[in-house]
């Protein structure tokens, strides 16, 4: 597994106890995480849009439609930030300043590029669908001409990457742990509610488990 | 409720029938999302940190080290991009290509200001604590000045906003809806798991609910 020392840009700055560079690491958390936020700089201007992403061994992929203005800039050549963050719990301490959350974050510096080799962007999105349903490829309409060309593939190499982690109880001062307040840690995580079928489903298939 | 036209930035291209501007549907997705995603310039690059945030009136906050980067740029005029994302539903369709998520997001654009005033961000910080565990504040060990003063507080006017929403099943191409694969929706919501308290809870004290 490669290693890249820290850039400037990644360099741990705050709290860089939290902090870590090892690919283990940044893979993991990038493929717990489906969502992530991916900054350009459009006319200027930051601009964070929500997408999906995958990663395959030492990138990290995300679509878009090919007329799309991020697309656009991206082609370009535009540096993007893709940062994906994970809450895992809030942490509540007895003064609102030791106040924190437990979370994964990965963020990710570069210039994408667009895959453009019809085999590799059809493998790419046979990637995407598969790491959120394994399998689902194959057993959907295969795709047309006109959607591959419709659709954008984008790729970073995972050159200028790395993560943040917080996890364990809250940290008050000494003097204030014996303060009357409650204080620990309240977990969340994303759950599935049950599947709803739309009005064309065939009796007697069944949905795929939701990637949460 | 003040409504802005919009701007170059935050009219919808892609899927403009899924976009919204009043500020009603902004605020309530503001209000019920509490991570955010900010993006900044810095060194002439996009970088993208999570944060929570929070809404009062037509303004959104957030808080940093008074120390880091990110408030550096932000103090120095910087524009930023911050954008909320709540995932609500898989999308699966018959065809990979229109596959989709249900979701509901905002992005805010502009320079966001410091919170000078001490009074202004005193009442910023209690805004925060209370609005994730109403009623907290005034349980907690009192803030102390340098505290204050080691945590800066920005605010964005909500003055170029825009919402994006998608709800609903797939749809299909016609000629695929007979296509033998299930469709609909896998929806996902944030779920709290059981609080775990940390080893100085006095006994009789009860956590508050997780802000999911």
């Amino acid at each position: 597994m490669e290693q890249h020392p820290p850039s400037d840009f990644t360099r741990l700055r705050r709290a860089p106890q939290r902090g870590a560079h090892d690919m283990a690491t940044i893979y993991a958390i990038l493929d717990a995480a489906k969502l992530c936020h991916i900054g350009h700089i459009i006319d200027g201007r930051p601009v964070v849009l929500p997408t999906f992403h995958w990663r395959h061994e030492n990138r990290v992929y995300w679509h878009g439609s090919s007329a799309s203005r991020m697309v656009r800039a991206n082609v370009a050549g535009g540096e993007v930030c893709l940062t994906v963050t994970l809450l895992d719990a809030w942490v509540l301490a007895r003064s609102a300043f030791h106040h924190s959350a437990n979370y994964r974050s990965v963020l990710c510096f570069g210039r994408p590029s667009l895959v453009e080799d019809a085999d590799e962007k059809l493998a790419a999105m046979k990637g995407f669908v598969d790491r959120l349903f394994p399998g689902r490829w194959d057993t959907l309409r295969p795709p047309k001409a006109q959607e591959i060309k419709a659709t954008a593939i984008l790729s970073l190499p995972l050159t200028e990457a790395s993560a943040k982690i917080r996890v364990g109880p809250p940290v008050d001062d000494i003097e204030d742990q014996s303060w009357p307040v409650w204080g620990g840690m309240l977990p969340v995580h994303l759950a599935a509610d049950p599947p709803v079928a739309d009005a064309y489903v065939v009796p007697g298939l069944e949905p795929p488990p939701a990637p949460v």
